[in-house]
């Protein structure tokens, strides 16, 4: 039985989101077992009962605004505290949030911990490519600043990752760099491409422009969290201003655009199917001694349930205890 | 009599684009004077005759997979370089060139020199907002690090240029950066935040976030090279792709989609014209002490003719100089 803490107050539709995703995980997956943090009442509101299902009531819970660090230090009963508390003891596998980013990485970094010889968790995910395959990224801002020996890390971590979790055999491993010849970048990346050249267990394809993304020019792409943020945001803000300008287009467009608008719904949705892509799952904090996983903030329970499907995927495989050992033999 | 020097042999379309790009320029401003550099017989073929044109042969030309310094040492009668050795003299105001990127930046660097004051010029373009003012943002990419004092730079540059090409009052300059909160990033983006929010000339609006770009957060967004690159690739990237699913789902949607395509026609032009907004003109190298502007290597006639009427716009109100005055007195 695979057992998951569940941080119920998170995001902008929770508890209802939340707990609709894990009633449907807990009608799929019958090797599970859920842990919902939060308010016992208004969890009751959206529960389906099982026995595979118990509710850790708390009336604390850390909001959007609150500043991360200091929230976790403070409000030591709040919902995604008390769940990474449960992580910690081995009362649960892993945890699920959708709620402030800042915070959960700062709960599984300072309650949930690090794997020995992991210096900086990243945050990973899997982004859309056009042929629906994805790819996964990290550091997608976990981090300000990250060394070279960091990015080998990370691609040794998104390599687990991808085998494991998406079951690609010997995933192309990438480095986001300014241009795709072996001499390219700065001091970071000219450092980061020789240690990822020199370590024969990736299947490292070279330097990746970020033009080729979405195009699966790699299965696992590395970048300092800096960048990785930028990236991912810039990903995130053309998709959406793209559908934007495409929405009120359509709008001003009168009868005849409403019309094409209309016979053209299922290629839309194919779109917005594209730029959501939550059937990979969230965010991964990667690095840590236990699955710690970010919904996204506006999260329906569809991503909630595909979360959960990630999660269990990754206790199936035991891709944490893997990287623990790889690492492990390195600090020797 | 504002006299501009043009590679006609750069691009993918050259040189009929460059050239017919350069008649359409002609017959609208009647204050410019061209001269063509490339192979007179080819580019006789394409050209209106005019008083205020001028064909100065070379066979000579850098290829677009040629490197970069390399070729701009060796290549001495090549038309890029012959472009902008011209400018050196005096003889030419300006620089256009549809060719190779690096090579154009090597030209400009080493034949058109900086201005005086300035360490590192960047690659600055006007990129598409959702409401079609658009946003300046550099470094694009001219270099792969830099420092505080360099993004510090590009905001004095950007704000002259949103000031005087695009005609902007007190232009909002912005930070890139992986939050908004003043506190953010990493050390090179809080020490350039000081020096930007410490600079009263300019209307600094804080940082930035690349989630918020394309809705116009700030006029003027200043970024080292090798993020500002990351972001501009994958802003071309992502555009690039959802256009491509869109396509794709339009092709093998049958009879409906395709009628749905053909009624939403207008609609889907406003999007491609988001996304290529190439009527702000090309990139240009900025810093220098003349206009050198980068076309799309892939540019029509019509993207060459805006390139032209912005750097007729950038002679016209004399930026150069007002900012070589500018950097003058800072040294002192």
């Amino acid at each position: 039985m695979k057992k998951i803490a569940v941080d119920a107050m998170g995001g902008d539709n929770a508890p209802q989101a939340i707990v609709e995703g894990v009633n449907q995980a807990l009608a799929e997956f019958e090797d599970i077992e859920i842990e919902l943090y939060g308010d016992e009442t208004k969890i009751r509101e959206y529960l389906t009962v099982s026995e595979r299902v118990t509710i850790k009531h708390t009336d604390e819970k850390i909001d959007s605004d609150d500043e991360p660090a200091k929230a976790v230090r403070r409000k030591k009963k709040a919902s995604m505290v008390l769940g990474a508390q449960a992580v910690k003891q081995k009362e649960a596998q892993a945890l699920i949030s959708a709620g402030n980013t800042g915070a959960l990485l700062a709960a599984g970094l300072f309650v949930v911990g690090r794997i020995k010889g992991i210096d900086r968790p990243g945050l990973m995910s899997t982004l859309p490519t056009v042929d629906g395959s994805g790819f996964d990224m990290l550091d997608l801002g976990a981090n300000a600043e990250n060394t070279a020996h960091h990015l080998h890390q990370y691609a040794v971590l998104g390599s687990f990752y991808a085998e494991n979790v998406r079951g690609l055999a010997r995933p192309r491993v990438g480095l986001l760099n300014n241009g795709t010849e072996d001499t390219k970048g700065d001091p970071l990346r000219k450092e980061a491409y020789s240690l990822l050249a020199a370590d024969a267990s990736l299947n490292f394809v070279g330097n990746i422009e970020a033009r080729e993304l979405m195009n699966g020019a790699a299965d696992v792409v590395v970048a300092d969290g800096f960048t990785g943020n930028a990236v991912l945001k810039t990903m995130e803000g053309t998709g959406m201003s793209i559908v934007e300008v495409l929405k009120s287009a359509i709008k001003t467009g009168g009868a005849k655009a409403k019309l094409g608008a209309f016979f053209l719904k299922d290629s839309l949705y194919n779109l917005r199917d594209l730029m959501d892509y939550s059937s990979a799952g969230g965010a991964v904090l990667f690095g840590l001694k236990a699955p710690v996983v970010k919904c996204h903030g506006s999260s329906d329970a569809k991503s909630v349930y595909y979360t959960i499907k990630q999660v269990r995927t990754m206790l199936e495989t035991d891709v944490i205890s893997q990287l623990t050992e790889v690492f492990a033999s390195e600090e020797e």
